[in-house]
């Protein structure tokens, strides 16, 4: 199963591809960040975003969406932008007909770590020997957005299948209507 | 000029469309409301917000789109669905080279009635009268966002000439880019 992460943001969104199975090794496909230039208007920011992650669907294909949950009881300004990311990550996903999840930093850090409560240096530690790389990758936001490829791979086996199943559905049914 | 306001969110988003100028009368093209279903996934209810605003632009040809300003002081988790449905808005401005200009909501308030303190009725009330309808339009979202509308015509005639120009510019430039 290939699974495609999401950390969202404007300035730096996070994105991964890895492979793999629960109970076999999982390997890494691609990684990178979508960066959008602070000084363009909101309005390009996203449409940016949109075309890229619609971009990275296109170009690996994934069978599974992840994005991370995000709260607002950080930062105002910040958490506005991160939910509009992550908004726009699910409409990608939505437009695909590739079932999406959503899990929350903690479940990503239990998943990857065993601790809830891991810190960052931690959690790149467990993505490069999961993924048996060289080093993290840079920015960490990247790093991140494979911790949450792997634990959606891990928590979501069960659930996966029927989220495909419906996702599968509802694009036919889609297809139906259009035609 | 024509402007499409639009008041965000995922369960009621208020559009209406209004024609005039600064110092002539101002009538209403169309108003309406749309909702989509609370049990749908998340992702889904955005992509039919997604679908519906486009519908709306690609139906009446605004020269500008008007959207409310969302604030997260409000409640947590209905914020974060209003601030994405907000950011769909601005996706689809940004998708159709349409100018896009945000407005508090007491920067309504202000340009409609005179106050920014006024409750949703003087509101309400003001806009019947403005646009010359014989009740207000139902749910309160749909006349918020006609409010709007009038807000950013008033308020926004000196600067949307040029961000009109602007908008105009990058079309033809991502044009070029795709030929």
């Amino acid at each position: 199963m290939r699974v495609l992460g999401i950390d969202p943001g404007l300035t730096r969104c996070g994105i991964g591809v890895i492979e793999g199975a629960v109970g076999a090794p999982v390997s890494m496909v691609a990684v990178g960040v979508i960066q959008t230039a602070t000084d363009l208007a909101l309005e390009d920011r996203l449409l940016e975003l949109d075309q890229e992650i619609a971009r990275w669907i296109e170009t690996y294909s994934p069978d599974v969406i992840a994005v991370e949950r995000v709260f607002s009881q950080h930062n105002v300004r910040t958490v506005m932008g991160t939910g509009q990311a992550a908004g726009i990550a699910l409409l990608q996903a939505a437009k695909h007909g590739i079932p999406v999840a959503m899990h929350t930093p903690s479940e990503v850090k239990a998943a990857v770590t065993g601790s809830g409560r891991a810190n960052k240096k931690q959690v790149a530690d467990m993505v490069v020997r999961l993924l048996n790389l060289d080093a993290a990758p840079k920015p960490v936001d990247s790093t991140d957005a494979l911790a949450l490829a792997i634990c959606h791979l891990w928590r979501g086996s069960a659930t996966n299948k029927l989220k495909s199943a419906v996702a599968a559905e509802k694009l036919r049914i889609k297809k139906l209507q259009r035609s």
